[in-house]
């Protein structure tokens, strides 16, 4: 018991930082345009060996960051987005694998993104920045992994938006990926997706705060901003889960008050997740990270899902889980059947869950032993 | 094949009247407040019989009105929202049933809403109108079915939140419905519907046309209320649907654009949604009929869903259709079993059908002779 609660409470990777690479020659984007400086913020945990070999590159979802475990200082009040996952013993195990995780382009946690400073004006890019697609990230993130002197990567790894970047990785650079664990993902972005995105995209720009995307010298569009969050919200949990957690219940207990305000626990939640949303995340950034995911089509870009893995030199290991709407298994089994058909070695497995889109990054029980045997027999083959 | 296409031509029910009914005596609302003067709108189809038991009413949906079946005018784009169901040989034959309904009371089609005369202050309601439940929009309801001398209805018919109206009919006045018809419904509002519904109104209300709901003498909250309507209509389609009917095509043709702002199809056709539902509904009224829907919870209210029926005389039909996750077949699981477990007669049938939510509106093929069937049973009962 006493050792359980131990492990329970153990530090996990403890203290972490930012790290942060810039690259003056411009980056070439899918647009025709260019984007240039370019920064990186990323993080590392754990430490490469000398064969450079145990290299894992973590891919993070819409609202995620480089931070994915440990804490910045003590008096963090949370740790990184999959702290659970990452750590000494854990499944991404920092005593055997070096592990990356860089904040995209686009985004607004360090890396080059709408809010940077637009070298030509001076002044935040807003909507002057350019459009930018999952391959654009993934070509900043080839950058790093050079600049970090890795050639192959043991393992790329994303759940959602990551794991179309860690599809790209493997068909766009096969010769660098090793292993690839998607999760919760898709070869391509569905009507039903483009269409939440396009909705919360539209709540943020019709907030006249918004102010055609030049409002950080303003108060930021949080009315659409949390609108959007709102709605993503809603589409990451189950039916279920919603009904476990919120059901009808009144915010203040009892019955109706009959007022159009909110009442509900359900809106209070919401609420919360709007509202902190806006304090971590930038308008601008949600429009262009949404913009790229709904651009995401490999079997467009390559003709069939079967040409884009045609030249993958990946294992492929794909988990969905039962309760996920957004991503459901139906879109992983077209990876896994791709693959298969192809001759590539994959493994597709639906994990039993009611916690819906979001249960790559909080019901982890049953998909930890699955990955942590994935990557050990990568590890293993490579000697 | 001559007489197939005539068939497909016929007029069905032809030119139609919207009738209103007023009274000035208060309406007691769940509430503790009242309401006067009520005025419903309504319109009716074919005749009532001598023995005045040939009745239907059928109860519309959120953004439904009175006007089900027929043209005002003969150059009236579109025809009523259920028209394919209404009319001489149709499932709600005229000419075997006298057809009625009514707008709800907060609705903006001609019923008393937040968009009528405040009789106190001479101008529109807005934020002054009371908040009002199903239960309520019943009691008007009863009070037209009252006017029309109507001791018993045939049956009361309802899809979605109609399903509500029908589900509060059948257990509020069980002396006075024959049989119900519930289709794509439930007995409560969900988590996640209540959820949709309410970022719906958060989007309207923070829509700073808004203006606290007095907007009327000024542009209405367009942007808001377009949010809302595109939320819900996603909700109301499938996916499998979205996917056939738009998939990822750009409204251009070709490739991407790289740009913020719409490209794809399905943006084109939300933004045609938005902009005809601000055409035609009131925003106000949106907010005062989703409350009433989020309020609704027939077990809560009675004990149990059982203790709700046990009084209940009517016949059930209860059909849901296998692509709707807004209002899944597992609700009408629901309502059948409680019915079966206090002994009420009911048939529940899941109707095979892509379209999601809105089946009952857009695939009539396999409801109608159900309906037809179960419409002549009752009928027959009468002797």
């Amino acid at each position: 018991m006493t050792a359980l609660a131990t492990e329970r409470v153990s530090p996990g990777i403890g203290l972490v930082q930012r790290r942060y690479a810039t690259w003056l020659e411009p980056l070439a984007l899918d647009s025709g345009a260019s984007l240039a400086p370019v920064t990186l913020a990323y993080e590392t945990y754990g430490e490469l060996n000398a064969a450079r070999d145990n290299a894992v590159l973590l891919l993070h979802a819409l609202s995620g960051d480089a931070h994915v475990a440990g804490r910045y200082s003590l008096t963090d009040a949370r740790p990184g987005w999959w702290d659970d996952m990452v750590g000494p013993g854990r499944p991404f195990d920092t005593d055997r694998y070096f592990i990356i995780c860089a904040n995209v382009i686009g985004g607004c946690k360090g890396s080059t993104g709408p809010s940077s400073t637009n070298p030509v004006t001076g002044k935040p890019y807003g909507l002057s920045f350019p459009v930018i697609t999952i391959g654009d990230m993934v070509r900043a993130q080839v950058r790093l992994i050079d600049r970090l002197e890795i050639n192959r990567l043991l393992a790329v790894v994303g759940g959602s938006m990551g794991g179309f970047q860690a599809l790209e990785w493997a068909t766009a650079y096969p010769e660098r990926v090793h292993g690839a664990i998607l999760l919760a993902t898709s070869a391509r972005s569905s009507a039903q997706t483009v269409a939440w995105n396009a909705i919360g995209r539209r709540a943020i720009m019709s907030d006249p705060r918004w102010r055609g995307g030049d409002y950080y010298e303003h108060e930021p569009p949080v009315d659409g901003l949390a609108t959007a969050r709102m709605i993503g919200h809603i589409t990451y949990l189950s039916e279920p889960a919603l009904e476990r957690k919120f059901g009808r219940a009144f915010q203040a207990g009892g019955g109706p008050a009959f007022t159009l305000a909110q009442e509900f626990a359900i809106e209070s939640y919401l609420e919360y997740q709007g509202a902190s949303f806006n304090a971590r995340f930038d308008a601008n950034s949600y429009l262009y990270i949404t913009k790229a995911m709904d651009y995401w089509d490999l079997p467009a870009r390559h003709g069939s899902l079967e040409t884009a893995f045609a030249r993958s030199q990946a294992r492929f290991l794909v988990l969905s889980y039962s309760s996920d709407w957004l991503y459901p298994t139906s879109e992983s089994r077209l990876i896994a059947s791709a693959l298969h058909r192809v001759g590539r070695p994959v493994a597709h497995l639906e994990i039993a869950s009611t916690a819906g889109h979001d249960a790559f990054l909080v019901d982890i029980e049953q998909q930890s032993p699955i990955i942590e045997e994935f990557l050990a027999r990568l590890a293993e083959e490579n000697g």
